[in-house]
């Protein structure tokens, strides 16, 4: 028995990165320390009444399979809620995805073929490295910094990084895990690159909602590239509904969505349930999104406060997104962030935070860095910051 | 623009061979004609109310990302599933996926490699055909007979058919689209077939709740080959619940299961609210799989009786499922399929079937074949078999 084989793909698929912290937190609370977890994209937000009620109160009596491409009266209700943020586009255009997980895979089956490369700026989300073992693509990484807020490397590095196999750039905006929000201008050179080169541009969007400075720009506002421009958006953060497991696949490329719905047909249907949940949600009140803006910029703001005023720790102000991303001096942050959850209590609590070397495809960067999420309350975030600071005095393993 | 290129593997996937009459049939609605779907698998039975309860009086206020395996109360629920349908699983041993497509694609992922191999008597299911293609996987199939039912096809069949890059064997049983039931004898077969030659053997039980000639014997069942099995699983057909998107990847292969969990994690989670209803399903009383078996079963009866009774029309009984194939004396029976839609009426109705060659491997088989899916009420089924029998008087491809 023993000899039957794990496939190569099934062997270089990635562990989340995150994820290898789990037992130490499960032990730590074992021993009755209180753990607050900032290294995870859950938002403590409540999910809208309105939305959750919309699936408790529906009446059909079949739980049937949708339409491939997701029920039309919902990709109509979509229509409204991307014109509403300056998107113009027709059902037509959306298929609803299994999550903005599926939209991403859809990307790479439909755009790119085994060994073809797609340049991605890092610090990244790691999961993007698994949908690329499964599509057997290479994920080529272009280092963007810490010390400018990790804005977008210069048009020269990408340039330096396409090949002929290069067949698409796959940007975040607002990023995570960094927080950077991509101005107009920094599209527009994305806009050039993907025309100058022949590109897919991959946005995903989404934390489209959660911008704190300037406006957020979106790809498919970029006018003259509608064929190179895929969206891959969710309402995991949008509405706090990650469970649902609905996203979109979005594009003005008629070849591509007629590609894409081919795969969608193979899957049969995204989950009913949470489309009616997604649709409700498109007629929340416009205040909805000013509330959650103000809580997650309240909590950013404490954060990043709290963070600069640590000796030795940097953390640039992120412009959008819930995640912050900051340097530490300490020798290796994976092993500080397990040090936290092993070795180490403040009043009976620590910190859980993300590594991230996990977000880096270039090994041996960002190993100061870890990436914190603002998902839990300000009086929470607060705490979790005495941990950090008290756990930067002692440590081990600082520097400087 | 038009320099953008879809992938080769976004132009080899297969659209869906039933999805291309849908245009025909929506055409023959617009002129008033009734139209009986016995194209597709979606089930008329009602999901049981307090499956659907479950989510409706479900009370969280996050809808929260699950465990990546599912979660933790509905893996246990599941253990009391399968220890009640004979097969003796433990939490651990189960990954939920977002349908058994997933379950599929996961298997296609983490045990094969592009260009290897996977046999699969035909018809089969036509969605293995997507799935190959996104892991670059061949299919090899071989083929089973109307003659005998589509009854396993003998061993030296499939060992003509294997080659070093063979790694696994995929049944579906009872079988869609054929309704077979494969034996525990047949299953004794496979059994030797993937020791021998060292394979993984995919099974597909989607339907194991519906046998009306025998017993169900599961894969899992079979002693010794424990690390080759695997259950692909599915609540979609078993409770009529086919919009939620909850199935199951289930095997004692402790590497393969742990593999498989990293591809579920880049995904992050199964669909939350049909794990509630997949949960709740587990405690329905012991006789609501009696109503619905006798229900198919009644309609299975008088689907086979009525098909046979017309000349030059064979149906082989099937034993499981909710399928009967048919061969037809037609000349082609995707050209008498778009037929019945686009130029036949009898008394204001037609019947939509699926013709059989989409669900054959080998080019030029299945041609006189069609597949009905009995998932509509004995009346109705008999009105469709009206339209059949009296098309058939008129079909101007008609052969004999």
């Amino acid at each position: 028995m023993s000899k039957l084989k794990i496939s190569n793909r099934g062997r270089e698929m990635p562990a989340s990165p995150i994820r290898k912290l789990v037992p130490y937190a499960e032990a730590a609370k074992k021993r009755g320390t209180i753990v607050y977890h900032l290294n995870i994209g859950q938002p403590d937000i409540e999910t809208p009444k309105m939305v959750l009620d919309a699936v408790r109160h529906s009446e059909f009596k079949i739980l049937e399979y949708s339409h491939s491409a997701g029920n039309e009266s919902y990709r109509k209700k979509l229509v409204q809620y991307y014109n509403q943020v300056g998107v113009q586009v027709t059902p037509e255009q959306i298929i609803i995805t299994t999550g903005g997980s599926e939209a991403i895979l859809f990307g790479f089956m439909a755009c790119l073929d085994a060994g073809d490369e797609v340049i991605i700026p890092e610090p990244f989300y790691a999961n993007y490295n698994g949908f690329a073992v499964e599509a057997d693509v290479k994920v080529v990484p272009i280092s963007s910094s810490i010390h400018n807020g990790f804005a977008l490397p210069a048009i020269e590095e990408f340039e330096k990084a396409i090949t002929p196999r290069t067949k698409a750039i796959i940007i975040c905006n607002p990023n995570n895990p960094t927080g950077y929000l991509y101005s107009k201008e920094e599209m527009l050179v994305l806009k050039e690159l993907v025309t100058k080169h022949n590109l897919y541009l991959f946005s995903d969007e989404a934390y489209r909602e959660f911008c704190y400075e300037g406006e957020h720009f979106s790809a498919m506002q970029l006018e003259g590239i509608e064929d190179h421009v895929v969206l891959m958006d969710t309402i995991s953060k949008r509405y706090s509904a990650c469970g649902g497991r609905i996203g979109a696949f979005v594009t003005r490329n008629k070849a591509l969505i007629e590609t894409v719905m081919k795969f969608a047909q193979a899957r049969l249907s995204p989950p009913s349930f949470a489309q009616i949940a997604g649709e409700a949600a498109v007629d929340l009140p416009a205040d909805y999104f000013d509330e959650t803006k103000a809580a997650y910029k309240s909590r950013r703001d404490l954060i990043v406060e709290r963070l600069n005023a640590m000796p030795g720790v940097f953390c640039p102000n992120p412009g959008g997104a819930f995640y912050a991303m900051a340097q530490l001096p300490v020798d290796d942050a994976d092993v500080f962030c397990q040090w936290l959850l092993e070795s180490f209590e403040y009043q009976k609590q620590t910190v859980m935070m993300a590594p991230a070397s996990g977000f880096y495809g270039t090994p041996g960067l960002g190993k100061q860095e870890v990436r914190l999420a603002y998902v839990l309350n300000e009086s929470a975030i607060d705490r979790a910051m005495n941990c950090l600071e008290e756990a930067l005095k002692v440590y081990p393993g600082r520097t400087n």
